[in-house]
């Protein structure tokens, strides 16, 4: 065996162990544990700050929004906890006496998976990253987690990292609950991946590297599953009321939105399908003026900027693409600045290329002539994170067949917003139909995320002192309880 | 193309644009439509009956038990509907004056995935098959449904099928939202998984079966899950103090359990694990005594009939393994009483062939010398559907880390039961970790079956009268929502 492969067997088995206490350890001690880990990140203080700064080019306003975040994200699943209801306790009780047969009693809840795989994500060094969502998530549903950093913010994870053991030691939980293992290549992940105590693993990133990672997990001869969120293209949809009131306001929104943090999030507005109704070549000419006018960013590392340059350069390469405004890069600094292209809809229908995201602070118009050919570029959309409408709220209401579809298409449907912004709560889906994410029927942001490394368990007639006390007759925990279909805190 | 191509590229066009209405019909209507496919079942009358006992050789009694099961089956899931609370309505409203930035409002609910492939099991030729249990949540979740019906039982899927139809025509819901394909090899089935109109797949039968699905749907372009329910071998683990007080009871229980229904449930008792301790010679006096006392009866088909014989013969053909007791077939008329092996621990662990199932009135006793031993063989078990434990209340309250270690096998663990019997209601799990099903997070037995082919989309900021009904403030169906973190029925 190599040293790598030595590694990563290492953690995968210390963390199998580690699952046999961690997974029994109660919620409200991993609350608090979690509680703990942000308040390791908070005592890393400027360190940490400055670390992330120079390691991702982001400033230092998004670096201090991104770590409360982070805190903000281990403190919710915290709540979550303690709160205690997330387990989906769900009691049938038990009638001996049912004819043909008795009924027996089942009690349901949810219980960990086991050692859970994450993938750091580049453009979230700290919310995304070591102890991100996907960390954080598995963490409270009791799995341990190995997490591959990603090689654009090494010190970072390795900073983060000694945050979560400090953690681990102060409330003397086993070790093998969290490791780190950093590697600027792919064998790391694939030996991860790979390995027979992984039962789940959590991506942020590329369609290419979330598909190679779902490819070879179903190849493992016990097959797990791979929550890969792959990004989309985010289309906003402007109808014509909405277009011929409001133009520069949505333009300024728009521009705004897809040069945030140099477009490095999932949710940029890369796509914006528009009616050339009234307003149109305003709308078109505010967009221009808006690009001119915005601030350039350096994006969070070298070999990301190049492949912005590659993909947004190849999307303008299509002479059916006009170039609405591109900020120019200035190579000497490696600024970037907002890009937006303009392309008509039977164009944009027939050429795939087109639909593929470039990720970076780039966008394209797609200008239909009718509000039929505008619903035929819907119908062509592959599956996405999210979809904005913008619209007023009367002709909306014209448009179900419209709302339908569109959400036949995406996790998050949006009115008159934009889609960058994505909030942590328990309403949130980040995650919709492939290619978007892997999985549709789960949300990677938001407290829901823990549903991805739980499964349910039935007890059969067990012994009342032998239940978790979420099952137990007097609900000693005070949670909401499914209980022969009526949702109570009571004890039966 | 040829027919078969056609002919199943019909029925998945049909099913996506069946798919188009069928995912806005208002839960009420499709509690309906469930309901009458029942009556139509019901109308069938003696003719369902006696199809299913010609092409099954099942006794009167199970098939009149599992036609009620099947019609209970949708009548639950219509249940579901009607109460509404299934789509796990969760909102957080918003707050504009939020600092640094405005909360936006955020509402979620489930909603249906897409035409859904299901495979008829050749075990339950009513209750998973043409409109089992599959069929049923599929459709409760809004979406259609194609039938690869098995091809041990054509005729009684024909009258199903006919069944679902005419319930479709009287509610005027559109043809596609259901079609039946016959076919007595895998091509179908493979076209089938291939289609890119299906979303998601529902499979019941073996681990070979299921996983050649599961194989297929990893290499389609766009990846789709496939919920496989590939049986176990259930183990029973027996506990000193029971072994010792009620090993009579305890082996005619079991013996009763593996013969039931000629052994054809994926819950079959098919590992007895003990330890040679007070009443082990007994126990084992007294399943010889009821295996040789158990009626015989019919497999479903020849093909699994001779599967069985070859399955269990290889079992017998181990030096390690004895035979306690087994009923001699009599070839004539094809019947199969019970047969029970008997295999010291070590042995058992050494011997991966003994750990698959044997489809039929089978099971084997594991021999432990020690408590250490028994925990050695269950740390070698598979991923199973169920585990039984025989005890004295008394001595499992000592065994916690034996309870922790088969919950971690399991999706349900029973006290003191038989695994078969498998009750349709809230609680149960019927799915368990690799290889009992393709993914332990879901289940295929009871209402929460539905949770597999549906997936949650969230609304942002989206007007009043353009959210579904489920999500509006009023909250107008009168369902539970989680609302700013606390269960509700209450209004906005």
């Amino acid at each position: 065996m190599t040293e790598l492969t030595d590694q990563i067997s290492q953690a995968m088995e210390q963390a199998a162990r580690a699952f046999e206490s961690y997974k029994n350890v109660p919620g409200k001690l991993r609350a608090a544990f979690l509680r703990q880990i942000g308040d390791e990140i908070n005592l890393l203080g400027d360190e940490l700050i400055h670390t992330v700064m120079n390691e991702t080019n982001l400033p230092e306003g998004r670096v201090r929004g991104e770590k409360n975040r982070t805190t903000g994200q281990l403190n919710k699943f915290a709540d979550l906890l303690e709160d205690g209801s997330w387990v989906e306790a769900t009691i049938d009780t038990g009638d001996p006496v049912r004819s043909p047969i008795p009924k027996p009693d089942l009690r349901k809840l949810l219980i960990p998976v086991g050692p859970v795989v994450v993938f750091g994500a580049g453009n979230f060094p700290l919310a995304f990253s070591a102890t991100g969502g996907d960390t954080a998530s598995a963490l409270a549903g009791g799995n341990p987690v190995v997490v591959k950093g990603h090689p654009a913010h090494p010190k970072t994870s390795q900073l983060v990292a000694k945050a979560i053991k400090k953690a681990l030691q102060k409330f003397a939980l086993p070790e093998g609950v969290f490791e780190l293992i950093q590697d600027s290549g792919h064998k790391s992940g694939q030996l991860l991946v790979q390995h027979p105590q992984t039962k789940a693993v959590g991506f942020t990133g590329s369609q290419q590297g979330g598909m190679a990672l779902v490819k070879l997990a179903s190849q493992r001869p016990e097959p797990i599953p791979v929550f890969a969120e792959m990004g989309s293209v985010n289309p906003v949809v402007i109808l014509p009321e909405a277009l011929k009131d409001n133009h520069t306001a949505i333009a300024e929104k728009l521009v705004a939105s897809v040069n945030l943090g140099a477009g490095q999030f999932c949710t940029n507005p890369g796509l914006i399908i528009t009616t050339k109704r009234k307003g149109f070549e305003s709308f078109i000419e505010e967009i221009g003026k808006q690009v001119k006018a915005a601030p350039g960013a350096r994006m969070f590392s070298d070999q990301v900027f190049q492949n912005y340059q590659l993909n947004s350069e190849k999307v303008f390469s299509f002479s059916e693409v006009s170039s609405v405004e591109a900020r120019t890069e200035t190579p000497a600094t490696g600024e970037v600045g907002p890009a937006v292209g303009l392309v008509k809809a039977a164009d944009f229908i027939a050429q795939p290329n087109l639909h593929e995201e470039v990720f970076g602070p780039f966008s394209l118009v797609v200008a239909c002539d009718t509000d039929e050919q505008l619903a035929e570029v819907v119908q062509a959309l592959k599956g996405q994170l999210t979809i904005t409408i913008q619209a007023t709220p009367d002709e909306l209401a014209n448009r179900k067949e419209l709302i339908s579809a569109l959400l036949g298409k995406c996790g998050r449907l949006l009115f008159n917003g934009v889609p960058t912004g994505v909030e942590v709560c328990a309403a949130m889906q980040h995650g919709g139909p492939f290619p978007a994410s892997s999985d549709s029927r789960f949300t990677s942001v938001g407290v829901s995320a823990i549903k991805r490394f739980v499964r349910p368990v039935s007890y059969q007639d067990f012994p009342q002192d032998l239940l978790p006390e979420e099952l137990k007759d007097e609900n000693p925990l005070n949670i909401w309880r499914l209980v022969n279909n009526e949702w109570t805190k009571e004890q039966i």
